[in-house]
């Protein structure tokens, strides 16, 4: 009998995980949402790389339509390798980073202190260097990750940025709503795990595009890196407008797209998108529970049906980390360290 | 003879489009800069599709760095799909739009102006949806564009940018650096076409990377969306810190790899991404000025050397726009009409 990797462990821990963030913190997202209250901010600034990019992505969405804060990504190099940081008044400083030990995350930070701007570290490592730069921390209570592919840590990012939502709006029925989730990451990850198989026809795949619209935005980027960093598949990912502005030019002749599409505003939309691929001739996998999206693809990859639209990226992003580790399976990777990657990038 | 692709055309028209800005819009630059200046802005939020959104990544940059301005980028699905759209106090609102036609652009400068906010638009087209929406226009001047694929209003979307940014600094020294750049885009052109045979090696090249740090970051994203909407070769862009926290993963086995790396603050990291990319195998291009990186690629895109950083994105997306012909007539493409792609799109 084979020993389960880190990989599958860690998986398989994410509706544990989730429960234990949602039971420690939902305090301190109230005492947080206060901070930020206080602040009177006129937009939110996220510093972050990697799967933190993807969970600071679903922060713009939720965030933005929930409680109408506008959200800016920073863009680290401006503080590191240019030393000219931007004006940050009427900001409040946000630093994602599971590990918190990504320099240029911190040094963003680090600005937002030193311009005299209320911070905060979201990170599983609460004696990290970010935590430290940090005057408040968020910490995610996902537990030691030892698979260089973060599983856990992301979700249990959404469901940190999740919490803070509900708690800047006030809405104790959203709170209920992601209180259940764990419940439903469950129900999704035994569904996917299920189905997995479906996706063999495509283990030699050399390429794939992973489509999106909306609150989604982040989890098409999630599930293409996953893939990517996995299995070595060069996979990409483009919200439904950017793709039909020039991009989808490459995607006839069998190639492989993947439209993340959980039934809500944008389900219409992704039908239309399903549409115009297939009369290219893309070859489409479709992770739904939209009836006209399925009937559109493929390869079904089938989501659990009944979670609010908001925090469907909760669920959406399990069938792709499931399909990203049977790929890598498929094509002999050791799914804990693949290609040669390490867990933590210290990019200056 | 052939008769020249309007693609051809364009982008040879390019350096006196870019003259024809520089001398009819220095003076409404002038104006423009007073608008926002006198709003005090937190932040400027830019809507933008397409290739425009490359021209907002270069305005992240050059206003961040040189005017201290942080920049946000708009997700119009808040304001269409949704019908959420943020709170926008203390922002600046600017739709990047060549055409003028996107709705979903011209929605969020109606919400800004809405919202009592200033608004300006850069586009082509001072007739257009997004020019009517806003208060304030900047027109490219680049005269109009037949080919699918955006060259010269590309270009001349990021010398606006540029010109707003040495208006905002009331900056002489910059402002008659950018002066200069019709001349350096004419030899960079000229140098380019002589070398676009360097790339036929890759003609049957599946699926490509584009890799740049900093300012160009832009420059690397449309680079990619040239040579994916022309050739249909799929492309996808990177930031070398993004890079390395997992997508290098699928870069090894003689994948292709394009460095965007002209001198610089950005070239150190560019060259010791060049080393580690080489390490993994993969088939390394550099656009560069740079003689470490240059040594360091398998087929060389030279750029012609004293261009001012700020400026550089300007003349590197040169090497990248012929490459990206060559490419597509290398595989039999018509580069008036590839692949299907209408000029504009109406995401709404």
């Amino acid at each position: 009998v084979r020993a389960a990797s880190w990989l599958e462990r860690e998986l398989d821990e994410q509706p544990d995980a989730l429960a234990r963030l949602l039971d420690a913190e939902a305090e301190r997202a109230v005492e947080l949402a206060a901070v930020i209250d206080a602040a009177r901010p006129d937009y939110l600034l996220i510093a972050s790389r990697g799967s933190s990019s993807n969970a600071a992505r679903y922060a713009q969405y939720v965030l933005g339509s929930a409680n109408r804060i506008p959200i800016a990504f920073a863009t680290p190099s401006l503080y590191t390798l240019y030393g000219t940081p931007p004006r940050l008044d009427g900001s409040v400083v946000i630093g994602i980073s599971q590990s918190g030990a990504s320099p240029d995350v911190a040094a963003v930070v680090a600005e937002g202190g030193r311009q005299g701007r209320p911070t905060i570290a979201i990170t599983n490592d609460e004696t990290s260097p970010l935590a430290a730069a940090a005057d408040h921390t968020l910490p995610l209570h996902a537990g030691p990750e030892r698979a260089v592919a973060a599983t856990k840590t992301y979700l249990n990012s959404l469901g940190a940025v999740a919490l803070l939502s509900a708690a800047l709006a006030r809405d104790e029925r959203r709170l209920a709503e992601l209180r259940e989730m764990p419940q439903r990451v469950a129900a999704q990850l035994e569904r996917s795990r299920e189905e997995c198989a479906r996706l063999d026809a495509y283990a030699d795949a050399e390429a794939a595009t992973v489509v999106a619209r909306g609150v989604n935005y982040g989890t098409a980027f999630e599930v293409a890196l996953k893939i990517r960093e996995l299995s070595g598949v060069l996979v990409e990912a483009y919200s439904v407008a950017d793709l039909l502005h020039g991009p989808i030019a490459a995607l006839g002749h069998g190639r492989l797209a993947i439209l993340v599409a959980p039934s809500g505003s944008a389900s219409a939309s992704m039908a239309e998108c399903a549409a115009a691929l297939r009369e290219r001739g893309a070859a489409l996998v479709g992770i739904s529970d939209d009836a006209t999206v399925l009937a559109r693809v493929d390869t079904r990859l089938e989501l659990v049906p009944g979670t609010p639209e908001w925090l469907s990226p909760l669920v959406a992003v399990l069938p792709g980390q499931v399909a990203a580790r049977r790929l890598a399976r498929l094509r002999g990777i050791d799914v804990d360290r693949p290609l040669g990657l390490r867990k933590v990038t210290l990019t200056r």
